[in-house]
This record gives C-alpha cells, structure tokens and sequence, in this order.
C-alpha cells in the first residue's frame, strides 16, 4: 500500500509559523516523523507540497496511477477551492482531510471545508497527530 | 489512564439503524470492541449511552472526578445542543468529537456541530474506526 | 393493523392549555375519542406521552417491532428535534406528523418542521381532527 | 353542504405527469373519485383546474355566493401566488390546502407555502387521498 | 391628456374584500368616481380591470400609442411580477404606482415592490384617495 | 385646520444640492410655495427644518397639542430613525411621509424606511409635487 | 425533426422594446428568420408567443406529441415561475433556454433562473444569435 | 405569595463550573440564600433544579396550580428550548427569565431567548443577585 | 455613593406616551420617586434627560469623574447607536441597560441591544420597576 | 479572425474525468476536434490549459494583442476567481464563457460565475458542444 | 489651500479614551500637531468636533464655501449614518475617511462604512498618522 | 530600514488595464517612482509583482528575513485568499493594504478584504499616491 501526504498552502512554514499554534516542528521533520511511523505499519508513504492550488490539483491528478490514498492537509485552500474538490472528485481520490489545528473552534470562516464533502472523512484538532491518525483512518479504509 | 465513550441519541440502535449507512456491529459489539482496544492501548475504558440530552449532560458533569477524557458521539444532539457545549465547559473536560458517517458530506444542517468548538478535536467519517482514532488521539493528547 | 399515537411536549396539558387555540377536550379524552375511532375503522390504536425528547425518540425505536405506522405530534420539538427526525430514518417508522393548529399560519419559526421530511405527510390545522385525518391517512398508505 | 375543488397549473397532466412521483390516476378520472366519495359524504362536489393563476384567482371570487368551502391544490403557485392568497381573504373563503407530494420532502423551495397562512389546514403527502382527508377536514370543520 | 387607470389582480372585488381594509365602493363607482375627478382636470380617463398578469402586461403594451400615462395598482403582482416591470421598461411607460392600504405597514412581503423602481413614484395609504393623488402627480409630471 | 411640514435633515440645502436631482427651488422658496398652496386649501401650514434628530423628535412631540397633521419628510434619517419612529407612536401624529426622488429606484437602503409602518402612508418621487400630494392626502385623512 | 420555439412574455415587443438593448428585429421578422434558418438545418420548427404564464405551461404540455424539444425564452417568467418549471417535468420536455440578453450580467434578481436546472442548457448574451445557438444545441442533442 | 425558582441545564454545576464567570457559590448555597431572601421579603419560595428540558416543562406545568410566579434561568436552553415557551403560555406562567452572566455579551448565540418572549421581563448580568432583582421584579409584578 | 439615571429620546413624554404600554407616570414624577427610592437606600441619585444621541453621549463623558455608575435606558438608541456605546467604553463607565417594556417581545429589531454588550447588564419588562431594580442592581455591584 | 480557446482547471482530465459526466474525449481530442470545427469556419483557432489561476489570469493578459476573442471554460475558478473577471476587464476581452455541464443543475456554489457578467455571454450543458456554440457565438458576435 | 479636520462623536476624549486604543494625545493636542503639520505643507487647516450628527452634517454644508477638502473622522457615526453620507453629496464636498484604529479588524458591523462610497479614500489603522496621511492624499488629491 | 512593495494580480497591466480608472502610469513606472520616493525618504525598497496566489504567499515567506514590512496591494486577491492572510499571520509580516481604487466605493465583493484584519492599515482610492501614503505609514508604524 501507499499513500501520498500533501501538505498546502503555508505549511512548508511549519516549526516558524506561529508555533504556539502549529508546534515546533518542521515541516521536514514532519514528513520524516511520518515516513517512519508508516514504516511502522508497513506501507510506503510519500510526501509533497506546494503553495500554488493548481500545482496541488495536478498532484491530486498524478496519485491516481501512483497512490492508493491521499491525506491532505489543503491549510487556507480547505475553505476557498472548488478546483481541489474538483480534483479529487476528477481522479476518484481516496482523500483524508486532516487539519493540526481545530478548525472548528477558530474564525467562522474556517467552519466550512469546502473539500470534505468528497472526502472519506475529516479530522482536525490533534496537531502532529492528526496526520498520523489520518493515515490509520485511511489505511484501514483502503484495506477493508 | 481511564477514558469514557458517550454515545448519544438513537445510538443504542446502531447495527439495526441503517446498517448501509452505520454498519451491522451493534451498540454492545462496538463497546466491547473498543474496550479491547483500550486494553491493547493500556488504559481503562468505561461506555454510556444515553437518549436523553440531560442524561448526557449530567454524565458529562460526572467525569469531572472520574475520567481523563471522553470520546463523544453526541448523535443529533451535536447539532442543537448548546446544553451539551457548556457541560463540557463547566467541568472542562477534554473531549473528543467523533462521527461514523462523514457529517460534512450529508444534510447541510449537520455540517456544523455546536460542541466541537469547545473540544480538542472532531473526527468524522471512519464508521467504528472513528472511535478508535479518537481514542488514541485523546490518549496521546491527555499524555502529553 | 396496530398504530401508535405519540403525542410530544406539552400536549398533556391539552384542554387546560390555551383552550381557546387547542379546545377544552383533555389529553385523556382525545386519547379515547381516537380508540374509539380505531375501533370504527377496525384497527387496534396505543397512545403515548412524553415530555422528554429522548423518551419519545425510544418510543419510536420500540414501534418497529410492534406498530405498523405512528401518528405523531412532537409539539414544540417538531421545530427544534434532529434527534425524532433521526429516530424515525433508524427504524424506518411509518410516521403522519399531525398539528392540531394551522403551523403555517403561526410564528415563522413554527412554519418548519424538521420532521416532516422523513414522513409520509403532514397534517395541520383542523384541531382533534388531524389526528383522525392523520389516523385514516396512515391507515390506506399501510394497506396499499 | 356545497364544496368545490380547485386543481391549479400543471393538474390536468395528472397520470401523465411523472407517474411515478403522483400515480397513474388521471384528472378526469381523480375528479370523478372524488365526486363518488362526496355523494358517500352526502354532499355536493364541483370541481374546476386552471393553468392560469388569474382564473384561479376569479373562481375563488365566485365560491363566495356559490360554496361552503375550497379544497385547493395550487400546484407550483402554492409558492409563488400572493394574488391567490389574497383572493382567498377577498372573500373570506374557507379553504383546505393539499397537495398529493410531501412538499415538505421536496425542494427547499417548496417548503414554504403562501397560501396555507390564510387557510384552514394544510394536508400534504398522501396522494389522491390528501384530497380526501382535504374534504373530510373541510366538511367536519364547517360542520362545527 | 388622456391617461388610463389599471386595477390588478383581486381589485374587482372591491367593496366586496375586507371592507374594513378597503372601504365599501367597489369597483365600478370607484371608476366612476375616477373619471369624473379626471372631468374636473380636464382630462380623460380610462379604467381597465384584470385579474391575469399577462393581461396588464399587454395593456400596458397597448399604452404607448393611447395613454399619456398610467395609474396603476397592480395589486399582489406588486410583489412578485417581474413580467410587469419589464412592460413598462419595454414601452418606457409613464406610470405611477398606488395603493389603497399602506403597504409598508402590512406583512414584511408587501414592503417591497418590484414595480416602483421603473415608475415616477410611489403613493400607498390614502384608499380612493390614492388614486387621486397619483392621478395628480401623474399629470403634473407630464405636464412638466 | 392646521398642519405643519417638517424638513429633516440636509433639506436646508434644497435647491443647491445635486439640483440635477432635486431642483433647483431652495427650501424657502419650497415652504412659501406650500404655504400659498396651503392658503387655497384654505388651511394653515406652518414649516420646520432640523439637522438634528432629537430636534424633529421633540418638534414632533410638540404637534400633538399643535396641529392636526405633519408632512415629514425625513431625510437621511427615513431610513435609520427608530427614535422619529417612536416619537409619532408616543404623541400618536397624524403624519404623511414624503420623498421628492423616488427612493425605490435608488440604493437599496434606501427601499427601507423605518417611519412609514406608523404613518398614515408615503409619496415618494414627484420633486415638489410630493409635498402637495401629501398636504391633500393628509388634509383629505383628517376631514373624514 | 420538429422543434418549437416559445417566446414568454413582453416578447412580442420585440423591435420595439428598449432596441439599444434587444435590437431591432421584431418578433415577427425574428420568428421568420428561425424559420429559415431551421430550414438550412433540415428541420421543421413552429413558433409560438403568449405573455400569459399558464399559457405557456400548457403550450409545453402539448409539446409532449407533437416537438422533439423547445427552445424557450420565457423572458421575466424565468426567474418567478415555479409552473414552468414543473410543466417542462411533467412532460419530461427537452427544453434549452435561452437569453437575448447576457442576464448574468443585469439586475441581481435575474441571475437566477427557475427553469434552467431542469432544461438541457441555457445561453445568453447573443441577441438573436441565441436562439440559433439554441437551436444548434437542441437539434445535436436530440440526434444524439 | 408563594414563587418558585427554576434553575435549568448544568446550574447543578454551580460553584464549581467556571467560578470566574459564575463565581464560587453552589446551588445549595445559592438557593439557601435565595430563601433567606424571600423570608426577609415575607413571601415563599420553592426551588427546582433539572438538567432534563422535558422535566422544566413538567414542573412549569405543575406550577400552575401551586406557585403564583416563577424566576426562571433556563442556562442553555433559553437558546434552543420551543418546548420550555411553549409550556408558559400552556399555563399562562408569569415568569422572569435571569441569567446571571450578561448574555448579550457573550457568543452571538446566546443573545436571542426563545423563552424571554413570553416571560413578564429579562434580567440578565448580576451574578446571583439576578434572581434577587428578579424576585423583587416578580413580587412587584405580582402584587400590581 | 454618587449615580445617575440617564433617559434618553422621547422619554420625556413619559405618562403621555402611550400610557396602555408605558404607564401614566410623567417623567419628572419618575424623576422624583427614583431620588426618594435613592434616598431610603442612601446614595445621591442625579437625573438627565434627552433626546439628543450626542447629548447623551457628552453626558456620559462627563459621568467619568462626577458618578460611580449609570442606571440607561436610551429609548430607540438602543437600537441604532454605536456612538453610545462608544462613549461608554471611552470612559470606562459603569452602567445598567434598563426598559420599561420587555423589548424581547416587541419588534425584531428592539430585540437587539448595541449597548448592552458593554453593559454591566440588561433589565426589561418592569415598568418604573426596571429602573429600581437596576438602581439595587448598579448599587450591590458597585459594592463589591 | 483568430480566437483562443482556453480551459481552465482540471480540464486537462477530460475523458478520465468523470466520463459518466463529462464524456470520454480527451482534452486533446477536444482540441484537435475544435481545430478542426474551426477551419470549417474559416478562422484560426488556439488553444490553451492551464490549472493555475494566475497562468490563465497572464494568458488572458497575452491575448490582447494575439486574438480577437476568447471561450472560456475556466471550471472550478468560474465560480471563485475575481482574478479572472478583472483580467478579462483589464484587456477588454471579448469572452465566451462556456460550460460542458449544465452548471445551473448542479450544486447551490454552481450557479454563480464571477466571470458571466463580464462576458458577452454563457453556454452551458451542452457537452463538447458547449464550445463549438461558444466559438459560433463569439464569432458571429466579432463579425457583427 | 484650506481644508477642514472634522472629528465626530467620542473623539473629544481623545487621550482619555481607551489610551490603550487611541494614544495618550488629547484633541488638543492633536489638532495643533496637524496644524503645524499643515502649516510644513503650506496649507491652512482648520479643526471641528462634534458628538452631534446633525452638527456635523451642517459644518460638511459650510464647507462648500470654505474649504477645498475635508478629513473625516465622523467616529462611530461612519457605520450608522446615512445623514452624514447625504451630507457629503449635497455638497459635492472632497473628503478622506480617516480611523486611527484598523476598523477592519475590529467587530464585524465597524467593517462597513457608509461615508466611504462618496469619499476620494478611506485610511485607517495609523494613529494620530491616520490624519497626516489623510492630508497628504487630499492635498494632492486636489492638487491635481 | 528596508521594505517591499507586492503588487498582486493584474497589476503588471497597470496602464494598459482601463486607464480611466487606474490611470496611463506603467508598473514599471510606477516601481521607479516608488522607488525615488523611498530614497527621499532614506528607505530601500524593493518590488515584486505576481498573478499566482502562491507565489505572492511565498513572496511574504521569505520576508521575514530580509524585510521590515511590506506594502500589499494583492488585487483581486485581496478578496478572496485566505492563504494570503495566513501567510501574512505565519511570519507575522507587518503589512499595509493599499488599492489605487476606492474599493469601498466599488462592487458589494469588493468592500470586504480577508486581507485587512491581519495588517497594520488599509489605504485605499488615491491612485499612485496610495503607495506612497501606504510607504509613509509603514515607515512610521516600523520607527516607533
């Protein structure tokens, strides 16, 4: 099995952005700390990210030959991008939708996914860990 | 580490209510089930379930001496519950929203919760996994 | 064929409430008149009351092994229950929603009823009557 | 006792109209059900449809010195006709709302009506028998 | 100058509708009573009545080669005809909108006008008077 | 019979102000017009112009022992006065509300007047002439 | 191939309705020009014009024998009738909609059209031309 | 003159739920206190707490025949209870509504009571002494 | 202990406006009864009145150094004016929001307070009652 | 003549794209299609994909000086790009905006475009044969 | 040049107010560091407080004559007063919207100004600066 | 100190883009003479200008460390990216909006910035000079 992270908009900021919100760790430190706990089940794992929505569209676009699901993490486009959902509705995408943060409890704004409709499932609140707990809702989702 | 799932209303049906959309484990297989889970975690795991929104409530007032944390499926209740909200907020106690169906792919009044913006975090869409998720988030979450 | 009357909050008031919106006949007397009436159509009719959402919302789990339909006037909750709403799709109830006053014609809050959707119809405005429209209604949708 | 029966606009397609949403019965043949029931009811039937809000407007003028009572189907100008609604209190005509769809299962649009503050009742949901019920809660009320 | 009177929807049961609300002249000696007041300024007057949109819409059509200007109280379609609005743009009519009762004062729907925007102006409150007035105003505006 | 026409705000600047859509008349020469017209009426009229909005209210509350019957025309605060509002209720003034520009074809805010639902009715859109029309309908009210 | 093209209402204005807007061509010449162009296509088309909304809806009805599909400019009717709506359901009609004007770009209230969800497609903005597109559109969807 | 004092959803908590908001008086303390209170007033009073909407509405509808008033602070479900104000006009209650935080300050939702509508008046921003401004408030309505 | 009671637009017609809804107690007889009320509790009570919402607002500037607290009932400006709100928090003032009537069940829009939110709190419904009970209400909070 | 067809996001997935709603030509195929369809018409014709709103924004920008027009298919930016709308202004580019699927059926966020009103008009649902009517139209629309 | 600095309502505690919020300098103060401002520019500057709204809408009117522009900062009167707006039009006056804090982070109904529509610019968010950059873009503003 | 200037989308069509509105001035130009301004004034300043949203993102990134503030006009952007206000969170960039036009003065969308709440100001509808204000207020904010 494999799975691809994809990690929006102002994350590759992560560990410098604003850290008593997001944490201290790096981006890069995330996608290693992730790499080795998919190790751990067993599955391959791959990491990606950009700022630019139509650069993450195309990704989305790609992981339908390469990957069995995708969990992502779209920050500010979660509330703003049809064409994300769009994407993931185009290729058929097995599509967890983690957030660190609680989005749910910040401005009105953040309250509306405009990409979790066509997702498998939403979670957010858990920081680091909600990516971890994506990747398990989503390897068990993929292995039933 | 002692934990408690609240389920709510219409929950105690679960396994005969809808079972394309729910699942068939009942409500006693899926309690057992997680406390196996928890064991395997290591941690105590008391469940509840209630209909009534007081019940809820006063249970949740109760954990304050008793519990680390809860998992709560608050059913319907999520959506028109400030009673519920505030319990939480009275006793503060750390809470976990979880949801088997994916609440932001169904009835655009289900799309917002009333109690997730006094959680630590909301997992929705997993079936029974959404449980489980919530269990080791809550779990690492109290650990910290 | 067996049918279940629910009557909702408030409606044990009946006939000491508002009498000059709701009439002067009791709840006992409503309940009787109905029997009687079953009786005249050769059905076997059970009356209910609660004033507690999530007993009526039980109420409803219990009719699907033991009624063929319900007439149902939540009263105030047919305005502000998703939990009834969601009870009724669990067991896959036959329901007739029934308002003895003319919803439409009253506050706007009063003019939606998040309940209706998952019925057969809705019935409001003629008094005791509605539930005997309410009743025969059920009735021939059963036995087509 | 004299009542009439008014189907509004799209009513004559009955039976040919999507007959799976409003049955295989025709108008003609909807009409004539409908007179056999009054005559069990011992009282008089007329009916008339017109496709033109106007014309329905002008027969709810003429029920003033013709009848005891309406039961109007408005079909789609249920939702838009204030010239309807107006007409009804221009005479001050006592008038029973029904509808063979469960309007309020259907689109959001149709959810409100602007024609039921002003009548009697609304009955929504059963089929040709909401005409049924319509004149049973019409006869009975004006009966009272 | 020769202008013409239009009466909307329900307005032929002038005298007849809520008497309280619209006084008791109907229709025909309000016409009347129009005409002479039109005498008095020298001016002619005509009158038209129709209960079907459609219909004031190709009178209104009719007007461009006939009338100087028009009087009109469109009634219920005040609120929701968009159709008639456009006639007056499509003829670059001169009309002036009136109303017997204060509309502004009466259910939240009838504050706002689809009409007035396209006319000289507005005068609701003043029963016959109404009439008068915009009469007035109408031929100074054209006198202008 | 006595009545008074009062001004409200930025009606001093009749005449200077955006002529192209008021007129060139300034407010003296606007209120020695009406006070001729007034005199062939064979009625008194009084004038008063304020800025201030507590000004117009209290010259409100002196019309209660003073005139029969005010001609406001509001201004800016038509649209934004509870407090004139109030001020008619409290003294319960017979009063006209009038516009020179028709203020349903202008911004929507404007569509709105607070004051109208608690007078007798509203002009709006004859320049000059809408004072005239509101002096004969308010003198035509108060002599029935 | 038999087409029918329905004009709705304020349409026979046309060449004399507000010409810097729809042009110059009046309806007759319009309808002329269709049918020629139809010819060139290899079709037959009929035209057909009422202002009156009930009208129209039973023109749609009888579409149901005798047309292939509709092109249908509803004019105004488009954005308030419900009936039109359901007359293109009730005879599963296969309807474009068309526009002369670019209606996304005019007043905020003709942005939405009640009838286009249940047509093929809509176009607007081409004068003419959008009947012929229309056409074009029709004719290659029914030959499919 | 004998009154009674409702607390409602999660007032239990009292003393112990967010002290820097409620302060550090429980609900025993607060209804003794509230009793010496009354004494010194020379009047009587009962207290009731629930947490369960439909027992609120059960006790009102007692109160009827025993109490002559009632001070009502309803917590979470003055925003969300129909039944609760349904069950004072049931009974023609005379109630003051109290909070002792200042709910028009807090969370949008928590600005609108649906209860407070029904209800002699609001009191709301004084900590405990809200039910003691409101018992005076009560017993001065009371003995009008 | 030194406080003020400030009345604001149209107040001062009190006893003469609308006695059904405001009783008949002029404003100076209210005036004289709250100065005797201050007296039996032993704090020096000033009064003001206006109609003026920058005069009220001055008044509350000058409250700064001159009063530990105000008893407001700004009339109608409760409703429309950020500007008192304003001089509230400019000047850190401590004051109570009273209303004779219970604004909760009047018209939507009294049903929003701009000023309360920066409020001690907010008492409605009591007649001359509400300004005593926010006078005891300013008084213990004062003390504290 | 020379035109630009631009596709905006996810476009280039068409034929893997939700083949069941968008058909299973390519977008190349669509292209070369298009091509083809265009020397048939005697004009010369480009085309352009690009999934970043800001590369379509610069072509846009490009095509002042290389075409005489556009048609458009932005996709999921239609309906959130101010971006597009002011390139389109800023160049005054003559614009076709088309749509393979019926966007006014689809769901509520669909219905809108940002980019319509500065278009000389909108085609939807007409598949492939969105654009060839598009090309039509803006042709005809140049020549005039 | 001449121009005018008004400031509206509270801005007289300039210095006393919130200090936190809006510095520590008085108006006083205030008005002279623009005057020698001004004079570093070589332009006469002028001062005006009000808390008045009628007052302030008198001294735009004077400005006609007077001034050649205006810095406004009309406090909370900007989000409430169509008066003030009218004011401006009236007189075709030149003026900048001035705030010291960033309105546009503060509560929601302080994001819309209804002066800034008919103003060159707004600036706000810069202090006592706010005022110097106001200057600086109408000097040049008129300098043109 | 050191700033930078981000101009957002279309803005490298300044002086082609309709110059009636924003003027003949190129973006070239208008860097060079922002660029001799912030010599003037002893500053460096660099420029940049982007149409893709993630680039400007990451243009606010990096000046974290290399710039004191940042003068934004984000263009169409300003107006629809959450992903900018993140960014500008996410280094805690100090920033001033600026727009050349009166935004506020423009469309309903155009009168709310996402981007505003999280700057120092926002300087909006002086033309070229819009920068320059913006530079003087950085400066000044950054110096204190």
């Amino acid at each position: 099995m494999k799975i691809l992270i994809i990690n929006g908009v102002n994350m590759n900021m992560l560990g410098l952005r604003e850290p008593e919100k997001y944490g201290e760790m790096t981006l890069e430190q995330l996608e290693d700390d992730l790499k080795n706990f998919a190790s751990e089940l067993g599955i391959t794992l791959d990491t990606y990210q950009s700022n630019i929505e139509g650069e993450i569209v195309e990704k989305i676009h790609l992981c339908k030959e390469n990957y069995d699901g995708i969990v992502l993490n779209a920050g500010a486009y979660t509330h703003t991008s049809v064409a994300i959902r769009d994407a993931i509705c185009a290729v058929k995408a097995k599509v967890v939708e983690v957030h660190m943060t609680n989005i749910h409890a910040r401005e009105e704004f953040r309250h509306t996914s405009l990409i979790a409709p066509v997702c498998i499932g939403q979670i957010s609140g858990f920081g680091v860990d909600s990516y971890k707990l994506g990747i398990r809702g989503l390897v068990n989702y993929i292995g039933k």
